[in-house]
């Protein structure tokens, strides 16, 4: 029997109508005669309702409290979810965090799952009921007491709830229902001939996640590929095969060159030139960025040449961060006593990422060559396995991306649907 | 060290503003000294809100779900009130009812608590937190598998909430904070001159809140008489010393016949003439009522002295239940072969209540004197132990209240305080 986990996010279920269109998601899967288990985000803007609500009664809250006041927003929507497949004739049952054995580790209002005791919705499995279980939440235990605490993921952290959930409970695909229809070559609102993806592999898809892609959150994406759950994703409102996530296949990786294209906006660029450059150096700048709580995109690091022995480091951070990370290096270089700082804004990265770039030579040079023919300038380049990415000027970013997705030959009207392949492995 | 427990209902944490209030509330009695813990209800309409949304996916939702559902309301307003308390610099710590312990027997949405684990309370008092606890929940886990679930009270949930609480806290007094200032000698928008009382005996409360006053909820005043909780009724928003629900004193018993008088109204009666009196009979025709879920007032029967052993029974139901009481009765009739039903809509009861009247003769004369004098025709007499009540025309019962009120002298002006009786016993 094929079980699947199906999640459903915030602009999902955000009122009765959509919450009842989920309900014959569901309803048609176990008609279908699968063994079907549910996860759900808060509806719409619940979350920001309590967190302004919050904010009215105390301008520092507590993580704690703002944990078990989050924690609400989940326990309505299954609710909800329940009540309209059980409306339908589907039995269903609502499992909070705590109910479903959602195990986390005890830190507030980020915390990481542990584990899950799959008692509970094996149980409801085998009684013929759907559990439908709050995403976003889970409890942790303390050592000492035994006392339980409500605790929220995070980031992402529905989408997570529902591949953890698949991955215990063995199930044969985890289903993210989104507002879009899967996975593209590149932003469709960008690039007009973007062509939707059978398949991706979980690589691709983390190194697109962190590039500026928004289908899903690296984090869940990580999760499926250690526990080797393949992930859907799929239109919450329209019917599609959507965009399997999964292990990289040999046919994938010869396939071509590059799988899909990202782009990330809102880029600011921090340069620090003549520093000398001496065990510990970047330690002493990265540290004081890391406590400020603030995520450093690309580091590229060069010595200079001039026989001085400096060095010039450049790293890339969201735009909003820039003022801040500058008064901190700034700091940082004046204690160190030597060294200048300069920043740029307004700058976009244009990635392109694919497995088979491994194999495959020459990808960098026709990435090049397709911004140079366009006439844009590249500030910086980085790459990793499976990916390059290129910083441009915020102005040539979106004609940066088609260029490259053109190069590469992603368009629909240029490749061919590579859905035999998928109908063959599904 | 004093202990008390504090009970804010929905409409005393309707807003952020509100809800500040009530932390105000609690900080002042921190600061005096005592080791507070309190129960909050769902803010102000939240429950209604939370319903209608129930409604919108599901016509005849389940139970557990629409349990799972309405506890959402409580968990918010714990922790919203737990942050404010800490935004004053009182530490606090919002506690959900399983967090709390609060374990309850297995039916859905009138579950009745079996026992409260105090540990967890006790574990926030000696860290000096203020256990800010969800009322109207509980958790009942399964004998079989363990599984918990999420329960709810019921009316008057929150208030057994608190009495609870004390009572498994061991606390001296349970504070419940309302819209009114306490438990008068008469509803004072009917009795101008009623008088806050400062103290009121268990037993003449649950009678009171049986006979139409709407300060507390029969439910939580009987577990604190059967825990010894003393209760005390207050205003959220005004101070003042509220009324003490307590056990019956003997210079309470013998100061008055009365204690308060209270007015039911919208009362439907309905009358079985003819009926043969053998045995069984009134099971025929109560078990039926009691099967529908209706809830029968007061129950008269007398032989009628027709010689041919028949007898009438008349009984008094909420007038919207009346249509429904009349066709069950009917058939039950019908299934007799014998009787005739006849309905009166349109009456209120007057009650009055107090200790005293078991040991003072005349009560009820005085009373039947005080509606005669005022004109008013009785339409039906009960009585218990420390209740008197007449059921008149709804149109006499508001003249009806106060005239009974005035023939006990009940007044402010009449009456000597009894403040001196209170301040020497709390």
């Amino acid at each position: 029997m094929t079980t699947v986990v199906q999640k459903f996010g915030g602009s999902s279920v955000a009122d009765a109508a959509r919450i009842k269109h989920c309900a014959t998601r569901v309803a048609d899967a176990v008609r279908a005669g699968k063994r079907v288990a549910v996860v759900v985000s808060a509806m719409g803007d619940t979350t920001d309702d309590l967190i302004e609500l919050a904010a009215q009664v105390s301008q520092a809250p507590d993580r704690r409290e703002m944990d078990q006041l989050l924690a609400t927003g989940e326990q309505v929507s299954i609710a909800l979810l329940a009540m309209a497949l059980q409306a339908m004739g589907v039995p269903a049952v609502s499992l909070t965090g705590v109910q479903c054995g959602i195990r986390t580790e005890g830190v507030h209002s980020r915390a990481r799952i542990t584990g899950i005791d799959n008692r509970r919705a094996v149980h409801e499995f085998e009684r013929l009921r759907v559990p439908v279980v709050a995403g976003f939440q889970g409890v942790h235990a303390a050592a000492d007491t035994g006392f339980v605490e409500t605790m929220t993921l995070g980031r992402g952290g529905s989408d997570t709830t529902a591949v953890a959930l698949a991955a215990a409970l063995g199930a044969d695909e985890c289903e993210i229902y989104t507002d879009v229809d899967g996975v593209y070559t590149a932003d469709p609102r960008v690039v007009e001939d973007a062509r939707l993806l059978d398949r991706i592999s979980y690589e691709e898809m983390m190194e697109a996640a962190s590039q500026g892609a928004r289908v899903m959150h690296l984090r869940a994406v990580e999760l499926g590929r250690k526990s080797g759950v393949p992930i859907r994703v799929l239109h919450a409102m329209r019917h599609g095969p959507g965009t399997l996530i999964c292990e990289a296949s040999d046919s994938m990786e010869t396939q071509q060159a590059v799988t899909t294209v990202a782009l990330k906006a809102d880029i600011g660029r921090l340069t620090i030139a003549g520093l000398p450059n001496r065990p510990g150096i970047q330690r002493d700048i990265f540290e004081r960025i890391g406590a400020a709580g603030i995520s450093v995109d690309d580091i590229i690091q060069n010595d200079a040449d001039d026989g001085a022995g400096t060095c010039t480091i450049v790293f890339t951070v969201d735009q909003t961060d820039l003022a801040e990370v500058r008064q901190i290096v700034e700091a940082a270089v004046a204690s160190i006593g030597q060294g200048t700082v300069h920043e740029d804004l307004g700058l976009s990265k244009v990635s392109a990422v694919g497995v088979g770039m491994q194999s495959q030579p020459g990808v960098a040079a026709r990435m090049f060559k397709a911004l140079a023919d366009a006439g844009i300038r590249i500030a910086n380049i980085t790459t990793s396995e499976i990916k390059i990415s290129c910083l441009v000027d915020e102005a040539d970013g979106k004609s940066g991306l088609r260029a490259v997705h053109a190069a590469f030959n992603l368009g629909q009207a240029v490749v061919p649907s590579r859905s035999g392949a998928v109908s063959s492995s599904v």
